[in-house]
């Protein structure tokens, strides 16, 4: 087992990673903990911090620490602000910031990313730069899909964030469910319906443009015996991720494989609904924030050159 | 004061409105009760039909009594099914439902229509049929718009309506304003605000595919105070009813004036959106559902012609 380098910190709204990182950005060792920044008390991160990784700090006192996420919002410990693309992990090396911890310790946040699209109108990251830069080769057109609450589309070239795009899919999904007449026909604990689901995607990614219409149907195949109760959360969801596809893909050039950066189950959804598009895909690796965190600490000269 | 000859009552979720109806439909008396279906208990419409009415009744035994609207829900007094587009005032009569009031009175319900768009789904309305029938002219090509909770529009030739869509602008607004990370930066209770809605409406309406993108902007722009938390609320509104409109438009060739059929608040908003559209409008009347009921009164024979 090669010397530990780095202690890097995914850390989000409902939950962290943290990953003590040996050359390389190898993974010597992984935890969760689900003390995200939504479940600390303001004043309560240096407390958190030692819940998760206080083993790793004590052996390891001169060990560079990096903390990626929510962590860097106006919610979170510090605020890092956003750093504007296009950005590669040293633009945004260039952004971190620093934080004392105690006398003898820093740690250092990695800043979000900021985009302005057509019309002036901004979007922005915050945790997700970092699975990007982790997860794609420096080299090459690429285009990556953060499927979740808030799913981000970015467009990287040479390893640089070119733009992005967020949807709310999983966000607007939950309340159309829970807080619309779509959700009264609705099985809630049904399990998935690849059908349902396919059927969905197909008639979301038709015509994105009409989903405030289209997802009406959610209604009407229930009223008309098409769909049953437990089908229609499969259609729903796929519906709004066909519409989410249907829009990005417009949005963007790129002819060639996506690469899916989500949770197992997203990343199977999302899987699916693009072979129905006929559209090439490939999953990216489980923890690519800690190769991000890893990456993005070696530009900043934090841990030096193997 | 010509001699009353119907009595009418357009029965919705949340209230009704109930007209007594002299010769060529002219409203002698209109009430209002919050008594809609959702706050009446099962087994409770006759007793509130009376306490909207009951002096109408009593003082005109003879005169036909027609009830439209979610009454004829499955959630109402008695299921009138749906009626298949194309449908005109004398398609519908053909499908009202009887139901027996007591020994010597009976009443007819306005059944709500259907239609099937593309790819098979079919979509439904109840209630506005009766206010289309009302609000447009036996000849021409119209389009109809009812804003609200889920919006309608409806294609109609000749008094005729040939098909229509459904958007559920309305819901969609309060399930993201309520229950999403948008309204969390919002002043709920926020006056109109024209320039932000002008905003929202061409953001919206400029690439309604991208609406489940696009709607992150009322969180981006209020990050980067670009407009503050009373503006948002108005700048939402207008980037859901500005991707209503651009994707409504592109359903229908129809290019004349559109005639909008709501509430005054909803009227003045939609009339806004269409005016930055450079679309012509004009507002229909408001108790266009009285002239709708008498319409297919007449059509049904409930009401001998003049």
């Amino acid at each position: 087992m090669s010397a530990p380098r780095l202690i890097g910190l995914d850390w989000g709204t409902s939950s962290l990673r943290a990953y003590l990182l040996g050359g390389n950005g190898t993974i010597l060792e992984a935890r969760s903990a689900d003390s995200g920044i939504m479940r600390v008390e303001s004043g309560g991160f240096a407390q958190a911090l030692d819940a998760a990784c206080a083993d790793w700090l004590a052996a390891h006192p001169a060990l560079p620490l990096l903390l990626a996420g929510m962590i860097g919002s106006k919610q979170g410990w510090l605020e890092a602000p956003y750093c504007a693309c296009p950005a590669d992990a040293r633009v945004i090396s260039q952004s971190l910031v620093r934080l004392q911890l105690g006398d003898t310790r820093s740690t250092h946040i990695v800043p979000g990313l900021s985009t302005t699209g057509v019309s002036g109108v901004p979007d922005v990251m915050r945790g997700e730069e970092t699975q990007i830069i982790g997860a794609l080769p420096a080299t090459g057109s690429h285009l990556a899909v953060l499927p979740g609450t808030h799913s981000k589309w970015a467009w990287v070239e040479n390893g640089t964030v070119r733009g992005f795009a967020s949807f709310m899919t999983g966000e607007v999904y939950a309340a159309l469910t829970g807080h619309t007449i779509l959700g009264r026909m609705m099985r809630a604990d049904a399990p998935h319906d690849g059908a349902a689901f396919a059927r969905g995607v197909a008639y979301g990614r038709e015509a994105p443009e009409a989903l405030l219409s289209r997802m009406f149907s959610a209604r009407t195949l229930g009223l008309f015996g098409q769909l049953g109760q437990a089908a229609l959360p499969s259609y729903l969801s796929g519906l709004l991720i066909g519409s989410e596809i249907g829009a990005a893909m417009r949005m963007t050039p790129h002819a060639g494989t996506v690469t899916i950066l989500g949770n197992p189950n997203l990343t199977q959804r999302y899987t699916e609904a693009f072979a129905l598009a006929g559209i090439p895909t490939q999953a990216g690796t489980a923890d690519c924030a800690a190769l991000g965190l890893w990456r993005i600490a070696l530009a900043a000269g934090l841990i030096g050159v193997d």
